[in-house]
C-alpha cells in the first residue's frame, strides 16, 4: 500500500499535467495504491472534473483513491529555495512533504522548483545517518537498458566519501527499483585506468574498492550511451553534481538534435519516434532524490501527463520494495525507524 | 609556408593512415605547403611506395613536397610520458615536435600515445609567457556551427585563473582557424545564472568578465549540441578537462549508437550517414595543443587517412592565419618572438 502525495501545483504546464498524470496513473496502478493530490482545493476540483473526459471519467469515478489536500500556495521556479521554504509554509510543495513526516503518506512528486524541493526534502524528511548530502538519481536510457546515474545536479563541489554514499544510494536504488542483483557500480572519469581523473575523483577509486558496494572501476564518457563498456554492463554511475547535471542536460537535447537532422534528410518522423523512444526522458518520469529518510521525486518542469504517470509508477515502486529501509540499512542505520521519519 | 611534420608511427593504424593521410593532403593543399614524415625511414619509404596507386600515385610523385625524416623510436601508447620522453630521445614524436625548437618546421602532428604528445609539446615548444598548463581545443560539431571545446583533457582540476587563460586561447583559436569575429565565449557550467556552478566556475565567471573575451555568461550541458543558447551562438566553451573528456567521449559516442538504433528500425543506413555526416570527427582531424609556443595538434588514435589529412589541414591553417603568433599578442607578451621557439 502506497499513498503517493502529488504537487499539483508544480512544473510548467500545472495543474493540468499534474492531474491528468494522476487520473492516469490510478487507472494502471494496482488498487492498494491511493494518491493525494497537493494544492488549491478549488482549483484542483474543477480541474479534475474539467479533465475527466474519455478514458480518464473512469479515473475520476475511483474518487476514494483520489484525495485532494488543501495547500493554499505554491512556490514559484523563480523563488529563492531556503526563503521560499520559510515564506511558503503552506505551498503545495511543503505541505506535500510534511504529509510524510506526519506520517500520513509515503512518497512525494513535484514538478516544481527543484532547489526548493531538495531544501524542503533535506529539512523535512532529514538526511539518513552519516550522510551529508542527499543526491539526485536520475535513470540514463542506454543502448542496453538504463543506468542511474548520481549525483546529477544536487551537488556541485563533492568530496571523495560523498561520492561513495552516492554509490551505496545509487547501488539500493538499482537493486530495489530496476530489480538489478548486486548492481555494478562505475566511477566517471576520464580513463579507465585507477590512476586517471581528478584529486577527488583518484581518491574515491581507492575508497570505493572496499565500500560493500560492487565497484568495476572507472568508466568513461564514451561507455554512457552504450551503458557500460567491454568489461561490462554498468548499473549505477558516480559522479559529482556538476558532471552529472552538464552529461544529463547535454544527453537530454541530443536527441530531439539529431531527430531535426535526420527528418531535414527525409527519414519518416514516426520511424524516429519508435526507433528512439527508449531515449524519451518521459519514460521514466522522475529522478528520486536519495539520502532523505523519505521518498521526493523530482520531476522535469516540462514533464508530460505521462511523465508525472510514470514518475507516480516509479514513486510507488520505492514505496512496494521499502527502499528508504534498504538505504537505512546498507548506510548502516541500526536504530530500525528508517524511513519513518520521527 | 608551412612545413607540416607528421608523426608516421602514431596511432592505432599507424604507418599506413598517417602515410595515406599525408598523401592525400599533399594532393589538396595549397602547393607552397610541405610535409615531413618522421619515422624509421625505411618503413616510410616502403609504405609509401606500397601506397601509392590509383590517386594517391600522383601524391608520392610530388616527392619535393614529402620529406622522410629519420627517427628510429616509437612511444608506445602504453609508454609512460615522461618517462619515454626521456628514455626516447629518438622517437617519432620527440624529433617531430624538436624539428620546431630548430625552425626546421612549423607544425607537429600525431595521432599517437596523448600523453606523451603533451608532455613533450610543454617540455620542448615551452609554454607562452604567463600561462601554467596548455589545452586541448577539440572541434565540437553542434546543429549550427562548429564550437572550440576546451579543455577537453589536458588539465583535470583547473583553477578560474586557468580558465580564463583557455577562453583566451580558444578566442584566438576560433578567430583565426574558424574566421569567427570577435568569438562568443561561453562557460559551461549547469545553469545560466552567474551563481551557479562549482567553485572554480562561479569564480571563472566573475573573473571573465573583464578577462578581455567576449564573454556571455554561463551555457549548460543542453546548449551545447545546438552550438548555443536563446541567447545567441558560442563559438568558445570553457571548461575544465575533467568534464571537457567526459563530454567530448559521451559525444563521440552516440553518434554510432543512435545509428545503430535507426539502423535496426529500418532506416537506411546511407541516408544515416548522409545526415549525420557533420558529426562525424574525422571532419576535423585533430585538436591543437594551446599554449605551448608551437602548433602540436592531437589526432584521435583511430584517425582514418582522411582524419590526417583534415589534421595536416587544419594545421596549415594555424601556420597561415599565424595563430600562434596572434595567441602570444592576446596573451600580453611583447618579446616580439612568440612562435619561434629558441
Amino acid at each position: 500500500l502506497a499513498r503517493i502525495a502529488l504537487d499539483a501545483m508544480g512544473g510548467d504546464f500545472a495543474p493540468d499535467a499534474a492531474i491528468a498524470g494522476a487520473l492516469q496513473a490510478v487507472l494502471e496502478l494496482a488498487p492498494e495504491h491511493t494518491l493525494q493530490l497537493v494544492g488549491p482545493t478549488n482549483v484542483i476540483r474543477e480541474r479534475v472534473s474539467a479533465l475527466s473526459t474519455g478514458d480518464l471519467a473512469a479515473a475520476a469515478a475511483l474518487a476514494d483513491r483520489l484525495e485532494v489536500i488543501e495547500a493554499p500556495d505554491v512556490i514559484e521556479m523563480s523563488d529563492k529555495p531556503t526563503a521560499a521554504l520559510r515564506s511558503k509554509p503552506n505551498s503545495s510543495m511543503v505541505v506535500g512533504l510534511r504529509l510524510q513526516t506526519e506520517g500520513r503518506s509515503d512518497a512525494f512528486i513535484s514538478a516544481g522548483n527543484t532547489g526548493a524541493q531538495m531544501a524542503a526534502s533535506t529539512v523535512l524528511l532529514k538526511l539518513h545517518t552519516g550522510l551529508t548530502r542527499p543526491a539526485i538519481a536520475t535513470l540514463f536510457p542506454t543502448s542496453r537498458q538504463p543506468m542511474v546515474v548520481l549525483d546529477s545536479g544536487a551537488n556541485v563541489d563533492c568530496s571523495a566519501q560523498e561520492l561513495v554514499q552516492f554509490a551505496r544510494l545509487g547501488a539500493v536504488y538499482a537493486e530495489d527499483v530496476l530489480g538489478r542483483h548486486n548492481p555494478i557500480v562505475g566511477l566517471l572519469s576520464i580513463g579507465e585506468e585507477s590512476e586517471k581523473g581528478n584529486a577527488v575523483v583518484k581518491e574515491a577509486n581507492q575508497l570505493l574498492r572496499n565500500a560493500g558496494v560492487n565497484f568495476q572501476g572507472n568508466i568513461e564518457g564514451r561507455d554512457l550511451p552504450a551503458g557500460g563498456s567491454d568489461r561490462g554492463p554498468i548499473d549505477v554511475v558516480v559522479c559529482d553534481g556538476f558532471v552529472g547535471n552538464v552529461v544529463l542536460k547535454f544527453y537530454e537535447a541530443i536527441g530531439p538534435m539529431m531527430m531535426g537532422m535526420l527528418q531535414k534528410h527525409g527519414v519518416d518522423p514516426s520511424t524516429l519516434r519508435i526507433a528512439l523512444k527508449h531515449l524519451d526522458y518521459s519514460e521514466y518520469g522522475g529522478a528520486p532524490l536519495l539520502g532523505v529518510r523519505g521518498v521526493s521525486v523530482i520531476s522535469h518542469g516540462k514533464s508530460s501527463p505521462r511523465a508525472i504517470k510514470n514518475a507516480i509508477k516509479l514513486a510507488a515502486k520505492t514505496v512496494e520494495t521499502r527502499m528508504i529501509e534498504h538505504i537505512g540499512r546498507r548506510l548502516g542505520e541500526t536504530n530500525g525507524n528508517a524511513g519513518a521519519p520521527a
